[in-house]
């Protein structure tokens, strides 16, 4: 009997758990709150990630640990080396969680990013926003997820330095601040990968992803782009994750503009983007994560048709569109609804793109979300 | 927030909880065993079908109530419909629990059966192999399931004959006997359907069947059949269930002889030759089970390719021959082995009947389990 230890306890360790029980594993879920939403169906440990206590009962527990949650500490990470294996090692967990250091790390392996400035004081961002041109965008290096810890700069007047410095500038020492320049992209795609303990790769088929307010909205799978624009954009995973020896799912977060890709960030776990790999797929981001830091060969990532996954933030809609729709699959993550939290997700699943554009149509329509399909379907019509 | 109450607590009930998380359900399993696996996956209340201070404890907690076990005793489901809906009802549980009412009702409704005889003494027994001759089985009434119960009779000798009511006679009056004719069949079917609170009625595509011992062996779907002995089959399963008022999935078995149905027995619940439909269909048995009795509406139950479920019996074989096969899908209950035990079973999935065949050639042999791959591969190759 083989237990997994996962840190955090939100969807992603849910669907982690779910995904790894036909394979007869048992789960242990460190979260310090008591409703975690993984715990309605895996042994929920109360504790928090900075807690040895915690730690030291959880790794007496489990055989080997891995992630729901990236910005559990790289310290409680690395703390836990100790006595249990962890995957993704906490090398490459560090590197993920630190905008400057991945991005750095890029620029090294030759993928080209978005200018950036590392920004200590306020000198430093007025010289950066005069050096990069605006728009530009002031992010935490540390803890952002969902756009959060971001703020835009329109223009290089003072009143928006003073605005964006008034916003995050306290952050400075406690998480570090980056300067990004603004990308005008033509699409943002991810590659969802995995990396077995053997070093063994495989990517899931490149995702076009749409954002609203810094939170995805939509993935759809296959993106709608040439065979070689998709070999680089693996090409790029690859090198990463063998450079960081990386072990488990990742998601590498793209822009592309004019034919072009620059990277964004590199998720260092299962992600949201690779959500439509349940249906979608021969095997399941999940799963493929639970083989790779068991070790276990790395199953299919195949796609099965055309998939479009659609996020739903805040509460859940009614599930009756979804759920008599031939083509839907219906999540929800049994979570208690709260704004900007996500609590679901539909996946739309069909044998070609024009059947996938209907079944997007009629559930868009049904649930009075044209805003949120009319990209994706746009995008299959091209 | 509904909770589904499953009345036991094996690999069905596991499967019905992992299969309904997504739908944002919660469980409760009522079992009398401590490591009932589903336990490992929801929430566990140990107890007696039969304790009434059991059942009302867990009619407390649940919203619905269903099955994992069909000899769950029809008045324990009865009682409980006093406080939850209980699907499917108790006195569809009752037919299908008891041989001689089931096939009565499959004459009733016109569906061919072997000949049978309600036996009570060993006088009847005696009449009755004079009556439907050699061989023929004589089967317990009530309670089996894996081929349990039942006892092969070879010729009409008194010996035979002794030998028969020697193993099963004294369960004349507990369980109650039926003998069958023995039907020499071409081949073994059944067909997974389900039906919801509204009447609505899907079913999977048939379903071939190989056992052995009396234990499902493999699977095959969709069954190599023509498309007038397919909708025959179905037909039979929707008279059943509208004649019952069934909600929920149940599997109608059925013999083959030269082009001819016969009806074994309907098993009122998922179905291990549903298993496949987990990666093989857009909706699997266990999802659609729950739409069915929560009144939600049914999810596609159409097919992904062609696909074959292998059983494990007493042990899990070593997995890494079906993880690392393209096509390969893993299932491991999380039961200790025990001689004659559904541990576990894989699902292979492939585009093509071909590539099905291939697959099964590649595991059958690295599993040195050729003898359970091949009456598949033989079927596919017709
Ligand atoms: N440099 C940029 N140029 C344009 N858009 C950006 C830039 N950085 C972020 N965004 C937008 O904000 C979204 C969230 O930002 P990201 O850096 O990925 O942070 P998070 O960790 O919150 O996902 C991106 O997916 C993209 O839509
Ligand atoms: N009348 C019969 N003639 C031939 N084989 C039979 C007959 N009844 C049962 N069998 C064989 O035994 C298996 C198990 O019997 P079944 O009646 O389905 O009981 P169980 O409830 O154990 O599944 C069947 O699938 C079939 O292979
Ligand atoms: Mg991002
Ligand atoms: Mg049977």
């Amino acid at each position: 009997m083989t237990t997994v230890g996962i840190l955090g306890g939100g969807q992603l360790a849910r669907m982690i758990a779910l995904g790894g029980a036909p394979l007869g594993l048992r789960f242990l879920v460190l979260d310090s709150v008591e409703d975690a939403c993984a715990g309605q169906f895996a042994p929920l440990l109360l504790g928090d990630y900075r807690d040895e206590n915690a730690l030291a009962q959880f790794s007496s527990e489990v055989d080997v640990a891995t992630f729901d949650f990236e910005n559990v500490p790289a310290e409680s990470a690395e703390w836990l080396t100790q006595f249990v294996p962890v995957f993704p090692n906490p090398r490459a967990l560090a590197t993920a969680q630190d905008r400057l250091a991945e991005k750095t790390l890029f620029k090294e392996l030759g993928i080209p990013v978005p200018a950036f400035e590392d920004i200590t004081s306020r000198a430093d961002l007025e010289a950066a926003v005069e050096k990069l041109g605006a728009p530009c965008i002031l992010k935490t290096r540390r803890l952002g997820y969902d756009g959060k810890g971001q703020f835009r700069i329109r223009d290089n007047s003072p009143a928006s330095i003073e605005a964006a410095w008034d916003a995050l500038g306290e952050q400075a020492f406690s998480t570090g601040l980056i300067l990004e320049a603004f990308v005008h992209f033509d699409r943002e795609l991810s590659v969802v990968a995995v990396r077995g303990r053997n070093g063994e790769f495989q990517t899931w088929p490149l995702t076009e992803n749409w954002h609203v307010d810094g939170v995805l909205s939509a993935s759809l799978a296959p993106a709608r782009v040439d065979d070689a624009l998709a070999a680089r954009a693996h090409a790029y995973a690859k090198s990463l994750v063998e450079a960081l020896d990386y072990v488990g799912v990742c998601a590498l977060e793209l822009f592309c503009k004019d034919g072009e890709l620059m990277a964004n960030e590199l998720a260092p776990r299962v992600h949201n983007s690779g959500h439509w790999t349940i249906e979608g797929s021969e095997t399941s981001q999940f799963e493929n994560h639970l083989r790779a830091v068991l070790g276990m060969p790395l199953g299919s990532t195949r796609m099965l048709g055309h998939a479009c996954m659609l996020n739903w933030i805040g509460e859940m809609p009614d599930p009756t569109p979804v759920l008599r729709d031939a083509c839907g699959h219906w999540h929800d993550y049994g979570k208690q609804p709260r704004a900007g939290r996500k609590v679901g997700h539909a996946t739309l699943r069909a044998d070609t793109p024009e059947e996938l554009s209907r079944a997007l149509e009629r559930v868009g329509g049904e649930l009075a979300r044209k805003a949120q399909v009319s990209p994706v379907i746009h995008a299959l019509s091209n």
